[in-house]
Formats: C-alpha cells, structure tokens, sequence
C-alpha cells in the first residue's frame, strides 16, 4: 500500500519523505477541525480501566443513545470498528454477484466486494456535469443487480444528491429486488441536513441501509466507531453474524455514548467549517483552481497545469490527497480537508507560492 | 446471542438475572487477575489525544515491536482487532471448503468458517482420555482437508499438545496441502512455554498460521489486539485485504507497543495465576469435584449430580462459563477462571455453600 492510496497515511508519507509525522499538516484526513470534545476525551480516559472486561458483544448502552438519537428502534441499529467494517460485514453478509458503484466514490466499497468476488459494474459520474448524480444512474440498476453504493456527500467530489433523487434509486433498487447502501459519513457536515439524510426512509424501504460514523464529525478517527442501520432486521442479524464479536472496543463504546451528548458542538463544528470553507474557496478561486461545490469538510479541485501538487506541497510539510487512483478521475484531482484557521492559511500561503508562480 | 453462549458476557447476565454489572464477580472470561500494567494505562491515556488521527494503517511500530519480540521478520505479522478478528480474516481470506475443528473448542473458530459456508468436519477429544489431543486426529486430516484449527492450550479444556506432537500434525497437513492454525492466545499463561510454542516451526512450515493475543496476558479484552503470524507472506498479505483497513485502533497500537516491554510483569502473572490455580485445584478436590489438569489460567470440571452451577453461583453474584453450549460437552461441564486471591477465596466459599450442602 503506498503512502497515497488512502488519505490519512501520514505514517506512510512520514516514512517516504523522511519528515517526522508531527511535523506534517495532514489535509488529506477529512477530521473536524475542533478535535475530539473535551467531555469525549474525558468518557475515554474513564473508560480505560474498564478495557480489563470485555467489550459489552451487543453494544447496549451506545445503541440505546443511538435509538435516541436517530430515533429509530434498536434492532435496527448495528455498530462496528469504523464504517470501514460495516461495509465488508455487508458485502460477506449479502455476497451479492453483481454491484454498481459511482466513479469516482470511496474505495473501501469495491475492496469489501472483491473479497467476495462480486462483479462490479460503474456508473461514471461526469465531469462535465461537475460529477453531479444524476437520475441517468437508474438505467444502470438492472434486474441482476444485487447491490448499489452511494456515497452522500460523496468523497472524493463533495456533491450532494437530494432526497427526492435518492428516493427514485431507492425505490428502483426495491423494484429490482437490490440492497441500496447509503454512506452518510460526512452528512453531519451538512446544513439543513434533513434536506439530503434518507434516515427517514429506512421505514419505507426494507432494502436501504444507511451508514454513519462518528469518525469525522467527533475527530476519532483512533478509536474505530462507526455504525449502519436498517429496518430489515433480517439484514443487521446477519451484518452481526459476518464478523467477530466484540468488534467495538469498550473505549469505543464508551467515546460513542459521549459524543451522542455533544450536540452543541456539532452546531458549531458545521459553522465553522462553513465559514472555513467559504475562505479557502474564495482563496483558491483567485488562483484560478477549478473547484467543485462542497457540501462536505473537505473541498474537491482540478489543476489543469502539470504541477504535482501532492509532492510540492509534501515538500513543505503539507499532505493532501491525489485523486489519481480514483476511478474515472486521473493526476489533476486532488482533495484537501477543511481545517483549522490557522491551518488553512498556512495552506493557501504555500498554494500561492506554489501556483502563483507558474 | 443469550448470556451462555460466551463466557465474558456480565452484561447479559446482569440484564436477564437483574444484578448490576459492577457486583458480579466475572469468572467467565479468562483475563489475568494482577489487572492492565500501570505502564500500559498509561501508554492508553497518552494516545488519546492521538485520536483525531487515524491510526497507522499498517501498525509499524507496534509489529517493529512485535518482530523484535517474537523474533520473526515484520512482514511475517499481521496485528488484528482482538484475535477473533483475525480468525475470521483467515477464513475469508482461504474460503477452505473443508475443515476440521477439534471438539470442543474454542466456538469463533466455527463462526468463521461458517460465514463462508465451510463444510466443517469435529474430531472428539475423549473424555475418556481426559480430552487430551492424540495423534489419532491425523487419520482426520484428508486430502481434501483445507484448513484445521487447533487451540493450544485448549480452550474450554486447560489441556496442551507438546510440540514433538504438533509437527507430526503440522507436516501432515502440509503433505496434504492443508493450512493449520495454532492458537496460542493462552501460551503466555503457560510455564516453560517454549516446550510447547510452535512459533519457531514456522520458518520450516509455511502452511502454519499462529495466533496470538494481547488479550488475556496484559488484560486488556476491552482494548481488541491480537496478531498472526506465518512464514507464508503471501498468506499475510491475503489475510490484509480482507478486511477493513484501520482495522487496529490508535489506542490498541499504544496499548500493545507499551505491552511488549512488561516482561517483568507476565513472570509475575504466570507465578501468580499457578499458585492461585493450585489454590482452586486444592479446594476444589477437596469437593470430590472432577478436575482436568490446566495449563492455562482457567479451570475446567464437571459435576456429577445434577446441580446448576451456573445459575445457584450467579444468584449469589458470581458468573461461571457454563460449557453447555459446546459440541461434545453438556451442561455437567463448567470452565473457570483463575482470578485473585480474593475472588478465587469468595468461589470457594460458595462452591463449599453450595456443593457441600448437596
């Protein structure tokens, strides 16, 4: 695995580059910038000296805050070791032979497929169209498909499908008797996220299960939390089934159930990023960068010159994330998170230097 | 899942027989009684404000540790989220049509191969032979056996297979072209451990896979870290891809980087947890109760009358491993754990309460 085939490899680039990992400002990470909660910080240090019991198998007190929280019946709810786990406990749950992904979307849903050898169609999401989804993906949902990924924001792009759309993929994936699997991971960046989230249509339809992650918005990516739901209870039996018990740490379990009280600061964790956003666009666009809109923490864009900004900015201590290994997009993509103050002028400093000359 | 089907599960139990977790005495998980090494809580509580970052992909410093510790090259490691995670990862990443488990023991090893529809085939330990392991289990071992998992010490039994045995199976089942997992999760409880590690077999057999765990030894299951190992890299690298990435969280590569250093401490656990089990031993004889000989940190034993065990224990706030639930064992059969001086004193009062009274 090379140092640029995930975001968030700063162990990698630190080794290649022979920079000292502290020493390097990762953009390449979509973490919230005003980092784990105080009172979280403080739920995982007591939690320590429990870590000498295992972890509850069923995940009890966390899956009571989240019955709360998204206020839908327990059974529904299946929590694991980061979303990243949810989506190979799904592919070895369902061995679906045949999926359709967009291109470009996050990795991780064609590496769980291929450890059980589904045959994976793409729907390319056009450039030319800003890589909007489009209803046009409906004509590639066909009888034999047995699963589809969307990525809501979508990463690596940042656009947003609405729920008028994903309800017409939704219901023709029920229609074609298909699992549609929706990562809602970033929508807790999202304003007016009621707009976009399909929580509320899981009751309708038994074949949509949605994904989200305490990873991004709480910045703890560390301690491995992530969690997907359905209305199939069917279906999260046997997401439970497909994996080892006890997958969600006690400190996990107890980070998770911290968070869910943090409501205040998810309120000003999406101002923030916001207005963050809103500066590093409006910087960016003075260097005549092409940006894609962002509903997301983190900002989509095109070089058209033949700059490697990956290495330039590494160079100087800054990693970002190439696209070059995405599907359908090649080595003039790149995706930078949206960071602190401090951070992102730090940032476009380095970015006007660097592009400003050429 | 019910409060049986795992040992370790005091939440089940405080939920179904209304004890608050905290007043049970947990006998059901076999974790070492001197509790998480200070050096180690502390090495968690530091790496908590690392959180916000992922964690090291590829866990390098703690497999450097682990190289270093077990003397085998890095690329021979592959660290997992608890050693169950890396059960199940060995079966997805082989999908063996065929296997063979001994029974009983330990039930992931089972789960696993059953999420890829493995065919599994049991060879019985003897309760004639005190469930030793023979070498009766090579005429077992077929040329359409795939894979074969043997946990040594046992788990439920406390019995162990020397090494002289062992290779006669792991050469075997290299003539018939089959994988053979060890697990050595409770080798570290074990005295003159290296009569019976098969860690240093590796080098001459690739088709050999040992598991390990920090789990039991540094008394951290709420932490999940466990690890295989196999001279094979191509099986390493296999067992990578199929799973999640980031699959070992921040604070378990601290936890387990901060282990490796606690020798001091496991000659201690060792010394400690055989004069308590010579302590159980003792008492337990004194009972007329039918004792295995353990070389591990539990009990195993069966009860001739027809007592519940289980349940006249947990009304007085104690939790024992009913082994009802494993295959060729029923419910005269019970596992322990050795725990402190304290604890184990507080069983034998009430065994003596309960037993003697019958």
């Amino acid at each position: 695995m090379n140092s640029e085939s995930h975001g968030a490899d700063i162990y990698g680039a630190s080794e290649i580059f022979g920079i000292n990992e502290d020493d390097i400002i990762d953009f390449s990470s979509n973490i919230n910038p005003l980092g784990i909660p105080e009172n979280v910080q403080e739920a995982i240090i007591r939690s320590v000296k429990y870590s000498n019991r295992y972890p509850d198998i069923n995940s009890r007190e966390l899956i009571k805050g989240l019955s709360n929280y998204e206020k839908v019946p327990e059974n529904w709810i299946f929590c694991s070791n980061g979303a990243a786990e949810a989506i190979f406990r799904i592919a070895l749950s369902i061995i679906p032979q045949n999926a359709l992904l967009t291109s470009p979307t996050f990795s991780e849903y064609e590496q769980a497929l291929k450890t059980v050898a589904t045959n994976i169609n793409y729907f390319a999401l056009e450039e030319e169209n800003d890589f909007k989804l489009t209803d046009n993906i409906i004509n590639s949902i066909k009888i034999d498909t047995d699963i589809v990924f969307i990525c809501n924001p979508n990463n690596p792009t940042g656009q947003i499908a609405d729920k008028i759309l994903l309800e017409k993929i939704i219901s023709h994936c029920k229609l074609m008797n298909a699992t549609i699997v929706i990562d809602e991971c970033f929508m807790d960046f999202v304003e007016d996220k009621e707009k976009y989230s399909t929580i509320d249509l899981m009751e309708k339809y038994n074949n949509l299960i949605v994904l989200r992650a305490f990873t991004k918005i709480y910045a703890i990516p560390g301690i491995r939390l992530g969690y997907c739901m359905s209305s199939n209870t069917n279906t999260i039996s046997f997401i439970k089934k497909s994996g080892p018990p006890w997958n969600v740490s006690t400190i996990a379990q107890a980070a998770g159930a911290a968070s869910l009280k943090e409501t205040d600061y998810v309120t000003k964790s999406v101002l923030y990023v916001k207005k963050q956003r809103q500066y590093l666009t409006d910087e960016m666009n003075k260097l005549n960068i092409k940006l894609y809109e962002s509903y997301a923490n983190y900002i989509f864009f095109k070089l058209t010159n033949n700059l490697n900004l990956y290495e330039e900015l590494l160079k100087r201590g800054i990693l970002i994330r190439s696209c070059s290994n995405y599907r359908n997009l090649n080595d003039s993509f790149y995706r930078i998170a949206v960071k602190s103050e401090f951070e992102n002028k730090i940032l476009i400093e380095n970015l006007k230097e660097i592009i400003g000359n050429k």
